[in-house]
Formats: structure tokens, sequence, C-alpha cells
């Protein structure tokens, strides 16, 4: 059996963590009887400080020969924030429709939280995010002067009351974002959510803010409603954004699947990768079922550790094992998790979790541990 | 001396507390030579359920003649979310554009946190969220057939294409929401936040997520680097919303002045009054400088424990403190605080944080040690 994969290793400490990730899949590969066909890409700051380029529309093209993409991370010092995230990982997590993130937020036995007397049995939850809508479209604009006097009518008529400002002139005075959620875009990411239930402990939560946003989250609200109807066993909650960062501090227990729309997603998220250790231990999966989807450690490039051989590689390998699960390849998935936490146990870990050991070594262990355990 | 007070008891514990909190204060009145006339507004779901009011033209006008509004709580269960948060408490802070909301995160002496080894000198910070812009605005729709085909043609453009809809038939499938941050309604939280940095430890730190919600958040950093540039003695830093929320639990010892947009600023505090003990310990100003401002617990109406004489108190006796502060009060405002520090230390409190108190009870021992302190 051979499975194709695209690798971006991408910026930073981002190249250094795939090819452990790569390395240790390999060695599931040998034991569970397939291979692994790798093709690199070449995408990131580098290339676009050289010739202008983020995703182009060749990348596109030959990414969608993959049903995965193996992601280390991007971000650099020398382009401005946002440049590179929407014109490389944004861009990828749309232009393939990879609509649901998913991010495991479990506390793994060896692992120190932040949090006061909460054990790994007490933190093991699973967040799904939708991941192509909300506030994430892209929609919005500095006003500049006469230009967009139509898409901002009714923004003018509040605000040029409030500050008397003069829209027609006072060019950069104001900025407006739109946020967009559709039924078919909440439906599809709510019933993965509930599928997903069905094989765990069969509650579902959603994170919403329908008291306040109640345009988009109230119809996210009916439309979670509306799923829900279709699995009477599956007990549901809605949760408001702000009381639910309170939870996962206080009772992350109380938690099975998590579903919500993409911003909220992302905050949240962040918080549940603290509560489980640390970015240095959160993956996520941008999926697609039908098409190309994506597997990327959840934290960024890390800039001033590149090239030093002391990243924390645990993120991408669980990335990894979430990349074979997708493809099928369930027993080495198991497998890939197995050696993450045995080698926890065994304090086979890099500086920041507390240990001595370098990238590179890690990963051979942990190469060494899935083919023999 | 005498201030003029409006109270809003509000829905659920709210008249129970604020009852309390005015125990509170006129003894703090007594002590430091004072005097409060209070004046009660019946302002909430039983009025709103008997009369459809929610905040009169008539509540308006008499509000406006005072410079403070002591609020308990709104929210009932037989009455949908959203429409006494947006009707009420949104309306006051609108209408009186008490464009900061306050809010300090202190864990006091002999409170829990729920962080592992988190001490009260680690977790003393304060947020000034803005309080009248961003997401916010109510600025929204669901799709509803031709009418407002104007204001969604850009919108459409890009749904249509990609799940098929016809938005000129399929009412109720899409909905948007439009956040706006002006220059001038950043401009003036930020100058908030770093005038009182100025007499704290001199550190700033903007909250947005400036990488994808770039137009309303690209005009935020702005306006906070140009309002900087007037404080070259004030420290500063950006901080991505997502990433912010790890360090609030990991790092809380690193903040001073936090300053962010309405809606993160929502989400941040809750997690913030979380890791200072809970909603039973966070209190908020929202505040005009120059006309009516508003005082709040930050936690709800609690329905199930109303009339029973069990609710905690603290957060809305803080959320007089801070009132006294507000009216220049600043010796009775300490003693208050004074006095809720020393009842915790005397285990002096409700079964919510380990007493064995009742809400009344905590109301006398806090009046008599604010007398006495
Ligand atoms: C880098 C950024 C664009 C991205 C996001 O906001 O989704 C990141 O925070 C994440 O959660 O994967
Ligand atoms: C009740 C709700 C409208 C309100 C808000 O979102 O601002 C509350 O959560 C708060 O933070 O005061």
């Amino acid at each position: 059996m051979q499975h194709r994969v695209a690798a971006v290793g991408g910026d930073g400490i981002g190249p250094e963590i795939v090819a452990v990730g790569k390395e240790v899949l390999d060695a599931a590969g040998e034991r569970f009887g397939f291979d692994i066909a790798w093709t690199d890409f070449d995408i990131g700051a580098d290339r676009y400080l050289a010739t202008g380029e983020l995703l182009t529309e060749e990348d596109i093209r030959e990414l969608s020969k993959f049903p995965a993409i193996y992601f280390g991370a991007i971000g650099d010092e020398r382009v401005k924030p946002g440049i590179l995230e929407k014109g490389i990982l944004l861009a990828i997590r749309f232009h393939f429709d990879q609509f649901i993130n998913l991010r495991p937020i479990k506390l793994l036995d060896g692992v120190a939280t932040p949090l006061a007397n909460k054990k790994p049995e007490d933190i093991d939850f699973i967040v799904v995010r939708e991941n192509t809508e909300d506030f994430y479209v892209g929609i919005g604009s500095r006003f500049a002067g006469k230009r967009e006097k139509k898409t901002l009518e009714v923004v003018r008529d509040i605000y040029n009351v409030k500050f008397g400002l003069d829209v027609e002139t006072d060019a950069d005075e104001l900025a407006y974002q739109i946020g967009v959620i559709t039924r078919p875009g909440a439906e599809r990411a709510i019933r993965y959510a509930f599928d997903l239930a069905v094989t765990r402990e069969g509650k579902v939560t959603s994170v919403d803010k329908a008291n306040v946003l109640s345009d988009v989250y109230g119809l996210w609200r009916d439309v979670f409603s509306e799923v829900a109807a279709g699995y009477p066993d599956v007990k549901t909650e809605f949760n408001f954004v702000d009381a639910v960062t309170m939870w996962f501090v206080k009772n992350p227990e109380w938690f099975d699947v998590v579903v919500t729309p993409n911003m909220f997603g992302d905050i949240i998220t962040d918080l549940g990768a603290m509560i489980q250790g640390g970015l240095g231990l959160a993956p996520g999966g941008n999926i697609n079922p039908a098409g190309t989807s994506m597997f990327e450690p959840i934290h960024g490039s890390a800039p001033k550790y590149r090239g030093q051989d002391v990243a924390n590689p645990l993120a991408t390998v669980w990335a990894g094992s979430m990349l074979l699960d997708h493809l099928g390849e369930h027993e080495a998935a198991a497998a890939v998790l197995g050696a993450i936490e045995q080698s926890i146990l065994d304090g086979y870990v890099t500086r920041d979790m507390g240990g001595a050991k370098k990238t590179s070594e890690v990963g051979r262990y942990l190469a060494s541990l899935v083919r023999t355990v």
C-alpha cells in the first residue's frame, strides 16, 4: 500500500519538525506495512521574499493531487503579520474547502498542565472548529473616501451621527469587517461534530455568542438545534464563548465534543492547547473528507529557534498521527500517539518540556519506539 | 457631601446583592463623611414581561441625571437570550456612551485560583475593554430574500458561487454581521489605557487579531501605535487574542494594563474572572468620564438562587468600591476593598467560596468592617 503525501516545511523551525514527523511516519509505515511517498513543496517566507509568491496556481494544482498535506509552520520576522498567514495557511484551508479544523485537547500522562488538580482523565475532549466561514471570510475595508459608498451606507448612518465623521472625505477613519455564516456551511460542521460524538461520550457543546452577535450565531444555533434533532441520543448544550473560557479552566471534564464557528474556535483551541500542556503538544487537522486535507502543529514558526535542533517536535508528530488516521491507517496512528506518550514517560523530551534532548534525538527515539512497541 | 446614585437591582439574585452593596456603601459614607441618595429603578424581566418595556425613554431621561448607576444583573429563564442583554445592559452602555469597560483581574489574598502555583502577586492586572464598537454595534441580518440586496452584494457574490445559494429566494440561508471600529472610538479607549498604565507599572498590551481580521484590527493597531508614541516611557506589546488566552493561564504576571476591542474584551475578561477566583469575585465598571457610568458584577442573575439569601455579594460590593472611586471617594473605595479582603481572610463568606454565611450576613459583616477598620 502506498500513500502520497505533500510536505510543506515552511518557515523557522517548520522544516526541522516536519523532517522528524516524516521519519516517525516512515517508521510507522515499515511497521504496519505501508509506504509514504513524500513530495516536498517550497512554500513560505523565503520564496515570498525572493519571488513575491505566496500560494501560486501551480502550487494549488499540484497540492490538489494529494489526499493530505503535512504542514510545518509559517511566519517570519521579515514579513508583516497577516501576509503569510492569509496568503498561505488560510489560503490552503479555504481553497481546499477544509471545512473542519479538528483539535484534540488531551492531557497526556506525565505532561504538566498549568491547572491545579487536573489529571489526564479530566482533560480529554475535542474541538470541531468550522474552518471556512465566520469572520475569516476576509470581507472588510478601511474606509477610503467615496469608493465603497454603497456597502457602507448603513455603517455611515450610524457613525456619522456618533462621531461627526465625514466619510466622504475623512479617509481611513473607519474600518468594518463582515462575518458570514451560511446554513450549509454551519450544517456540515455541526453534523461532523455529532457524528464524532456518537463514537465518543455522546455529548456536543455549541460555543457561540448568540446573545449579542445574534444574526450570525442565531442562524448557527438554529442549525445546531435542527441537526441535533436527528441525534436523539446525543446530549447537547449551548455555551457562550466568554463563559466557555472559564469552564475550560475550571471544569474541562465537562466537555466531550465542542463545535464552534471559526473565530471563537481559533481562540478556545489555543486555550485548550495550554491546558493540555502548551503549544508544544497541540496538533490540528484541517479536513475536507472528500478532498485535500492538511495536518499541522498549531504553534508558529518560532524563528529564533530555527536550525538549532531544539524545537519540540511532538505537536507535529501528533499531527502526523492524525494524518495517518485520516488515511485509514488507524493502527499506525495509535502507535505513533503511543510512542509520543512513551517518550514523555521516559523523559526523552526537549528542553521546553523539562528534558535535555535535541529535536532530532527525539525523532530517532520516537521512530525506534514506533518500530518496536 | 451628597452623592446621587441610581440603583437597578434587575433580575434573579440582582436585587439581593445590590441591597448588600448599598448597605456597605452607606457604611462607607458614614465612616468617611458622605451620604449617598439612592434612587431605585424598576428595570428588568418582570417589568418587560408585564409591559413589554426594556429601557424606556423615560428611564434614559431619569438615569441621565445620575453620575453613576449601581447595577445588579439581568437575565431570566422566561425571556429568550439576547433580549434583556441587548435591550437593557447593552442599551445602557451604548446610550450613555460608556466607552470604557474596566475590569480589574486581581487575585485577593486567601482566594483559590484554578491555576497551579500562582499567588496574589502573580495575578494583578486590569483590562480596558472598548465598550461601544466592534462587533457589538448590532449591525447584521439573516438574509431574507430581496430586501437587503445592496448591502449584501459583496457577500452574495462570494457565497452564491460557493454553495449555489440563490439569495433572491433562499431566505434565511445566510446571515452576516458587521463590526465597526472608528479612529476616535479606538483612540479614546487606548488613550485611557495609557493614562492608566502611567499610574501603574507602565506597560500596555494590545489584544487583537490583526493577522486575520485585518481591516478593523489593522486600524486598531495603527491607532495604538500612534497613541503609544505620545507615551515614550510606557512599554507596549501586541498579542493576538488566541495567544493571550494562553498567557493569562500560563504567565498572568506578564500583564499590567491590557486594552482590547469589545468582543475580545468580553471573552478575555471572563477568563480573567476565572483566574482571579471566579465570577463571584469579578466586578466591572462601564465608564463615561463625562457622563453617566455604570458599575456591576460581571456575573449573571443566577435565577435558581433568587430570594434564597445564598448569592455571593462580593463582586457587587467590589463594583461598589469602583463606583466610590469613580465618585472621587478614594479612601472609602479602598476601605470597601479592604473589608472584602478581610472577610475572605476571616472565612466569613458564602457557600460558593467554601464558607457557610448567608448573603445578608456577609453584607452586615462587611458594613461593620468598613465602619471600624
Ligand atoms: C496563523 C493564524 C492565521 C491561524 C488562525 O487564526 O486560524 C492560527 O492561529 C491557527 O489557529 O491555526
Ligand atoms: C450579558 C452580555 C451581553 C455581556 C457582554 O457580552 O458584554 C456580558 O457577557 C458582559 O461581559 O458584561
